[in-house]
């Protein structure tokens, strides 16, 4: 794939070191173009890396004229990375050039991760792995009323540090049966003993995301975020355990040269064996990385075929609704064929 | 415009009174449907007003089924709104439904707004008005080495105000020479007497934005953000009063049933005729709402007129490269016929 044009910011700053929100990428064999309008022409032009910058109040037009002047013939675009009227715009008025629709073909491109990539995914993980505890330590501690909003407050604080560090997204913290919501706002809920707290958040490193999630009893000795959680509900502890089952069988199961899609039946299968597979509703998985959802995405559906070196979350789940929610989520790396947990 | 199709968040929200970042709205008559998949449905259906909710794991295909069923033939999008991959999915199976594309049709529907939206960009505005003259104190006071990130760091504390409070976009604090990129990111730059800093932020109350810049002379007297700035550099002070001059004029001229290209060309005009025309490199201003940028935008092209309970910035700039920039930026709302600021 020699030359492609890309809009999407991960997809920018992987090709040029700065992205911003309104430029195009054209790559042309070895040539990077970053085209953007002049509220940030100037600081692309300081932070961008082998790139010739070009400023201009019509990203399509200028793309259409670089296009022209290269003499290239074909180009590649990610469909679901161009509005309709940008499509429109950029190939009616080329009718010489063909244009080739790839999906995700970028995020594809990203997938398998470098070194430098690699470790600030591990920085992040790591970082992020210390919010989970000191939430957890500041749950325990805590002798007052307390509500989810009030936990979701405080659990922005620690992922942001201060102000002096970026969020993967904004974090999920719901109680019992908020967490039968998989993507749960918080409510003024109190949390009570023998509740249950679903906990989905990520802090980034260099721009590189983590994301994690654990699902914890709040009991007379408090919280914690392990994974070993002890439930005096029976019946709650059963669908902890088997969420518990399918995210370490995922785990110990994936292999390099899998397609996505048999790692998401893989888990999938251990819910469904457990009388439960109605109630996991989404997908096994996605790719991390400078986006918090990009390729693998490890669903039912997905062909693409699992490599060394890539990155991506195992977190099924189990939601009831109006009673509870359980999700298990860790990130992993292909290694040697195997996945390692970071 | 009875039947259409919305992606977007805001507009979805508009509709339905909920949002989530996979979902589209479809709009027939006064039916609404709000599609998304199992991780957003339960608290769609909790949260939306008004509006059938569908959960499927392809928003395309159940899109297609419910204006199948519907017997309705027109249906408008934005082509601004769709992606290239999902036009040609919804489209190319429906040969028979007469699909037009509009561009920005939501964003124009929403710039006239409601008494209940106007009070909540007055309330955002209002709390917002508090962060500058919080952060003015703050710089005031201090006595130490301080850095422009530092003074990121803080803006964004007062901004979120201890985590209760969503940001309208990430602020820019930049310093005298970061100052000449509109969009500037922080730096180590230390905080010096005579620099200039130039603070462009905004708060959201109940979803809806607010937007202000000032710039101001960090002088032994400490710093204000008032527009009324005193520079030793007779130059700074000459291109200061040039675009205060702008932004007062185009304030003082705005009129329901102009079109939006003759007032950002009002205030373009004024900074030509001081000399410095090609330093203004962006549009006047734009609507804010749901969004930060949405309809009007006061930019030289757009031919949309203006009318009463429009709520957008003026917010002209002058830009010298490595050396300074100046930007003052207010929110307006016309009623009977006139700007005022809000």
């Amino acid at each position: 794939m020699k030359n492609y044009l890309v809009f999407d910011e991960a997809a920018q700053f992987y090709e040029c070191g700065f992205c911003c929100d309104n430029a195009v990428v054209i790559v042309i064999g070895d040539q990077r173009y970053f085209i953007t309008d002049p509220r940030y022409s100037l600081e692309a032009s300081e932070q961008s890396l082998n790139t010739e910058v070009i400023e201009s109040d019509d990203l399509i037009a200028s793309a259409r004229k670089i296009i022209r002047k290269s003499g290239a013939k074909q180009f590649v675009i990610d469909c679901l990375d161009i509005h309709y009227q940008q499509a429109v715009d950029l190939t009616s008025k080329l009718p010489h050039i063909h244009f080739r629709y790839s999906k995700r073909f970028h995020d594809i491109r990203r997938a398998v991760k470098r070194a430098d990539e690699t470790q600030n995914i591990k920085n992040a993980v790591a970082e992020n792995r210390v919010v989970f505890s000191t939430l957890a330590a500041f749950i325990s501690e805590n002798r007052e009323k307390i509500t989810e909003n009030d936990l979701y407050i405080k659990a922005k604080e620690l992922l942001q540090n201060n102000h002096k560090r970026e969020m993967s997204f904004d974090p999920i913290l719901a109680i019992s049966e908020n967490g039968a919501k998989p993507h749960a706002k918080p409510s003024e809920r109190e949390l009570l003993r023998n509740d249950t707290i679903l906990f989905d958040a990520g802090t980034k490193y260099k721009r590189y995301c983590s994301d994690r999630t654990r699902t914890a009893v709040y009991s007379d000795h408090g919280l914690n975020f392990e994974t070993d959680q002890h439930f005096s509900d029976k019946n709650r502890q059963k669908i902890y355990d088997l969420v518990l089952k399918a995210h370490d069988h995922a785990i110990n199961s994936a292999r390099a040269g899998m397609r996505a899609k048999e790692l998401d039946q893989i888990a999938r299968q251990v819910i469904a064996d457990g009388g439960y597979g109605e109630f996991f509703t989404h997908s096994l998985g996605h790719g991390v990385g400078l986006k918090i959802h990009e390729e693998p995405f490890i669903n039912r559906k997905n062909d693409l075929i699992l490599e060394d070196n890539m990155i991506f979350t195992i977190e099924p789940g189990i939601y009831i609704p109006n009673e509870f929610g359980v999700r298990i989520e860790d990130i992993v790396m292909l290694e040697n064929g195997r996945a390692t947990v970071l």
